[in-house]
């Protein structure tokens, strides 16, 4: 049976994450690849969660398509603020099955075939896919890190907003996707860059889906404090602004996410929606709801945001003592680090050519993170995977990284650090 | 800003049940419209659930984006007697965020735009929306009740396999869809005419998507037992079967479903999966496998069938009562009953001409069922929601007709037959 040809925009292996997930367990490395939390979930989280499941009620049942109705309430209020706008719960916000359904929909509900997409790289891998999948072109621009050296923190990677602009076709481009904090940099975008990405959307009238999932993890040291895109002036009515429960409250299994948005925005998300998952799972809608409610009136979020600077330092060290030179990250859960220093490794991609594209596999941070995977026993990501693989395309970049996730407990980051000190120590004496 | 093309094929309103729930709602109705269980959850279900969230580890994180292993361990077990064969767990089964998902993500996965899909109406209102979604051609052939009177049982709606073979455009049409046991009706179809429909998707190589939801849900009086289209010889090979947590253990609150099938077929569900959801809520997936491993080793599945045939004779009998004549149907959540008794509102569809559609709301049924919420106080579902609303469709079949979800509470149902009996005696007299 031969599948759709929508699928041949797809890798045929599938996420990057599924396969250094069997990598990592196949090795029993210590897997620091996919970004979820292995710290423990604190108690009234687990609390609000078993309340909502132990009864045998109508908690059980489908609720509201659109969104469990105190979730919506609760996100509402959460972001008055953030914001700087009452949002109407019943039509300005949409939950769907995690972020990714979030992303999904809102490209189904607005692209067209042909339709293009400006997408910054490093990109989070679905929202190419979530692109072509509906039929339209991803079209890139880059995040690039000083040309000479290392960035030192993720504020060293910046954009040329000429780029963009040249990059836009006026009609053609429909959407801008920005990524803030961004995965895997780390970056926590400026007021300046912000708002240099907007006045383009206004000019050409694109749609901005904002994909701040990692919002809640910003750290003291940033350069500038995070800014939620909706809340720029003028800017509610063209952003699409996505968030996760999974992310918020380190849950990801949970799977609830959400978009934010004007009325006739988040009713075309939702027509999709409908479709698709028609509902998110109610309990744990309602465990989230109450969570939030609780969250906004305790420090969970200012605990969380330290405990996750605390995890951020302790592996900095770790990788900066491995001599894997890491970039400081202002925001979210992962660190990228050069890693030049694997020298078993040739720095070059292997068959890169400007006549056709390199396949994962023949990429140098493929060959790394797998070497790192098969020999030190830790797992990271090679960050190629989130850029796009046509031929002449800036892959040197991702070839000297590797990103590694940190939202990991104590034990696992420090495990990991030995890891990688005991690989360069024996390396070293060969 | 302007949504995609492909919503255009959807109804603007949404899908019936968010309109009619919102209206029982209103009216402060009994709502017998959408099919969610009101029964209270078996202890053994709640108790998995809450074993589930309450600790503090991984079960809170994501799990495999194909499936959690145990669930999909636990189907294939469950699934390997109902279709007499062994399913590899890791290749034979992807779990979804329902049956909504599953039947999502196949459809794009298989249908290419322009491809075509054969659907029986009525049609559970998912199935065309995926198809339109997918830039397919839902093509239509019709399951007819008797010419002459109302149908006694839902075994007296039959199809005619020539007016399918009829409907299949070779290399166009790439699938057909069954729901089995069906909803509305209730049928249950006989080997002999799945064998008729496997025979043509054989000579057609079509592709069938067989939604099994209600497999657990077939009641003694069935002219025949339920028989897994997968499970007839050959069909395997070319056969999509999709099930639900939500109706086998009564929790459509947990979003969780699955597709079974050869792996290629599975392997391309999953590529489009992994980008829609990427993966489904880990602790209730937990929870559905510690069910469905207790209760195959339990008296749930039988215990439940005979909980729901009690329901199904006492709200028959109370339709019969107020003269809104029932069809028994053999499997399923739901009764079909004809309402030519509802006297007030005129026999026709207004507006029905063979030149132009017929709106939703200008169909009988659709004002039957305004009127029984308004003026009964009980919401049913007007059956043409489920049938193909183009110019000369065969509406006057549902316009005579009204769904009852029986799913529901003793309560409920005496309070939802009184009311009609009420309703009834109250106009008799006038």
């Amino acid at each position: 049976m031969q599948a759709a040809r929508r699928l041949e925009s797809l890798d045929p292996a599938g996420t990057v994450f599924a396969e250094f997930s069997a990598l990592a367990l196949k090795h029993g490395a210590v897997n620091l690849g996919q970004g979820f939390p292995t710290l423990p979930v604190p108690k009234f989280i687990t609390d609000a969660a078993t309340d909502a499941v132990k009864g045998d009620g109508l908690l059980h049942q489908y609720t509201r398509s659109e969104g469990h109705v105190r979730l919506a309430k609760a996100l509402s209020a959460y972001y008055v603020d953030k914001i700087g706008r009452t949002l109407d719960p019943m039509s300005e916000v949409v939950t769907a099955t995690g972020a990714s359904e979030a992303i999904y929909s809102t490209i189904q509900a607005f692209i067209n075939p042909n339709d293009e997409v400006i997408l910054m790289q490093p990109f989070y891998d679905c929202y190419p896919a979530a692109v072509t999948l509906a039929g339209g072109k991803p079209v890139m621009v880059s995040l690039r890190p000083p040309a000479d050296q290392p960035a030192t923190t993720s504020h060293d990677w910046k954009f040329d907003v000429e780029e963009i602009r040249r990059a836009v076709k006026p009609g053609v481009t429909k959407m801008i996707v920005i990524n803030n904090p961004h995965n895997p940099i780390g970056k926590v975008f400026t007021r300046e860059e912000l708002e240099s990405i907007g006045k383009l959307a206004v000019e050409y009238d694109l749609l901005v889906l904002a994909d701040e999932v990692y919002e809640t993890l910003v750290y003291d040291d940033s350069v500038t404090p995070f800014i939620k895109f909706a809340s720029l002036p003028g800017m509610f009515e063209r952003t699409i602004t996505v968030g996760s429960i999974g992310k918020m409250l380190g849950v990801t299994g949970w799977k609830i996410g959400w978009a934010l948005g004007p009325p006739d925005i988040i009713r075309a998300i939702w027509m999709v929606h409908q479709y698709v998952p028609f509902a998110v799972v109610t309990p744990l809608q309602e465990a989230a709801a109450v969570c939030i409610e609780q969250a906004i009136s305790s420090t969970y979020f200012q605990d969380t945001q330290k405990q996750y600077t605390h995890l951020r330092n302790k592996f900095h060290a770790h990788l900066k003592a491995t001599g894997l030179t890491p970039t400081l990250p202002h925001g979210g859960y992962f660190i990228l680090a050069d890693t030049t220093r694997v020298s078993h490794v040739p720095l070059e991609n292997t068959s890169s050519t400007k006549a056709a594209p390199t396949a994962a596999g023949d990429r140098r941070d493929y060959r790394v993170c797998k070497h790192l995977t098969e020999h030190a026993l830790v797992t990271a990501i090679p960050p190629s995977a989130f850029y796009d693989a046509v031929a002449g395309g800036p892959l040197d970049v991702p070839a000297k990284l590797a990103r590694f996730a940190f939202c990991k407990n104590e034990k696992m980051l420090d495990d990991a650090g030995g890891k990688l000190k005991a690989y360069f120590e024996k390396t070293g004496k060969q």
